[in-house]
């Protein structure tokens, strides 16, 4: 049976990146057969990323067989992954988010959670001197993966680890490492095309606080005026969003990767006291910016207070 | 802050030797402060393994302070853990079990999960070229932890990666292996000493098939007669051992080391019904024979049928 790679529900490129180094390491180092897949439409910088390195897209798939045989990467969450997940026969599980509790396998497979910036960088620890063997296609997924995830090294969850294998990679690849960080961040910035409800689900984590449930979503663009010009159309969506999930409120966080900073929206008196009481700020209007504020990961979520 | 390591609450050997190994490297190689603790009573044959390696008995702690600093070692299920264990600062797991679910950690964190024999194998994975500063004792302790999960390789949950690192240590200590395992089961035979409820707790898990919860016990031993010999009392202690631990039956299996078969006591119908439907065995008495039957893990727990 080939076994089926994934990341979570929304692919973004660490999330798509993960599952074809992981598929290809399988394939082509084990012997065994694998294909990445998604599980959902991966974002603008990830398509854009598959594209520069010449990477086929992985289909889509949505419903999967019990019994099925498949790797889960960049998440443990079941709440991001296929509703009958602990049906299916997981093989491995390779992550660098907190252990969220809920996924149960029938034997001992292996798993391996790190808090380093990216599970891409986890992989190419994991396949020791195999490593070497990766063509450039993989070594630029690695790279795309790394500088993703860290912002091009911005973000306070980038560790030596990542920042070494990236520079080597890059180097490898004779790639101008900033200049490529650039055009991903414009491919991600890229977001016109999208429905104010698509925006916000678009890189979104469940969360709650207290008993209120928040939808916790973050937009990291280098252009984020086009994103808080439509911040009306955005907050008017939020209940529709929020009541179709089963949250209460949304936190929409359009992350500015050149400035450093995360601007907040905020639609009502809820999320007001949220802001005000999770990051000391005081809110005047319906937006408040946090400077420094890049990770939801490191800065949000532990943060967040009712 | 130090660092508590420690395994589950009925300290077999590998959750004996693993926090000591792992206390080991923390504090000499990484150079931060960590500590073994046991949760509970180690068993006759770890007791035994402590003192052949001069090794201080860890201290038994059973209450924690919220945000106190762990490493998780040989097990990742909750019911095998502190009360509190969500509340403290869990920095590592390293474990060879199935994925129970219930652990939960604040931020992301190194977890290690593997499908080999032994916790112990893995940690010393994980230490790379490290491992070759291992003093006799943590080399003892390795193999020691190693002898008694696959017992002395007879058991189905034995790898190669096991079996290669038990032999190199072994070589390393100039150790008669096979006559060393031999003192370590005869040591984990001698249970003259315990009561009839505390030999159905020592090595218990708890599982449940179909509405039935059940306390799994396992006792591996050289010596089945000494067991055996009471199995009226046992099976009449059973009722109130599973009503105190909120089962419904107990199923006591007595693994005959060196035949390599497992005597399953049988109660009453219940068991006898689950015994027939999960190993296809008949049963007229109030014992039945499982040839071949070693591993809880690998052939008790994955035929468990109601």
């Amino acid at each position: 049976m080939t076994t089926l790679v994934f990341g979570h529900k929304s692919p973004d490129t660490d999330s798509t990146g993960s599952p074809v180094i992981w598929a290809w390491y399988l394939n082509e180092i084990k012997g065994e057969k694998a294909e990445a897949v998604f599980l959902g439409e991966p974002n603008t910088e990830a398509a854009f990323v598959l594209e520069k390195w010449s990477c086929p897209k992985p289909r889509i798939v949505t419903e999967f067989d019990a019994g099925q045989k498949v790797v889960i990467v960049d998440t443990n969450n079941p709440a991001e992954l296929p509703a009958n997940i602990n049906d299916l026969d997981i093989t491995a599980i390779i992550d660098h988010h907190k252990l969220v509790g809920g996924l149960e396998t029938a034997g001992p497979i292996d798993i391996t959670i790190r808090p380093l910036a990216c599970t891409a960088t986890i992989m190419v620890d994991l396949m020791g001197d195999d490593a070497d063997k990766m063509p450039d296609w993989v070594k630029g997924m690695v790279l795309s993966c790394i500088l993703s995830d860290t912002l091009e090294f911005r973000s306070p969850t980038t560790t030596d680890v990542d920042r070494a294998l990236a520079e080597k990679l890059a180097g490898e690849l004779n790639l101008d490492m900033a200049a490529y960080a650039s055009e991903m961040f414009e491919a991600k910035s890229d977001v016109a095309a999208f429905s104010d409800a698509e925006l916000i689900r678009m890189d979104s984590k469940e969360y709650t606080v207290g008993t209120t449930a928040l939808r916790v979503s973050v937009l990291e663009t280098t252009a984020p005026k086009l994103i808080l010009d439509r911040k009306d159309s955005l907050m008017a969506a939020m209940p529709a969003v929020a009541a179709e999930d089963g949250a209460n409120e949304v936190l929409l966080f359009v992350v500015d990767i050149l400035k450093e900073e995360a601007t907040l929206l905020v639609p009502n008196d809820t999320v007001k006291q949220i802001a005000e009481a999770s990051f000391g700020c005081t809110v005047t209007g319906d937006t408040v910016v946090l400077a420094g504020v890049m990770s939801r990961k490191k800065q949000i979520m532990p943060n967040l207070k009712a």
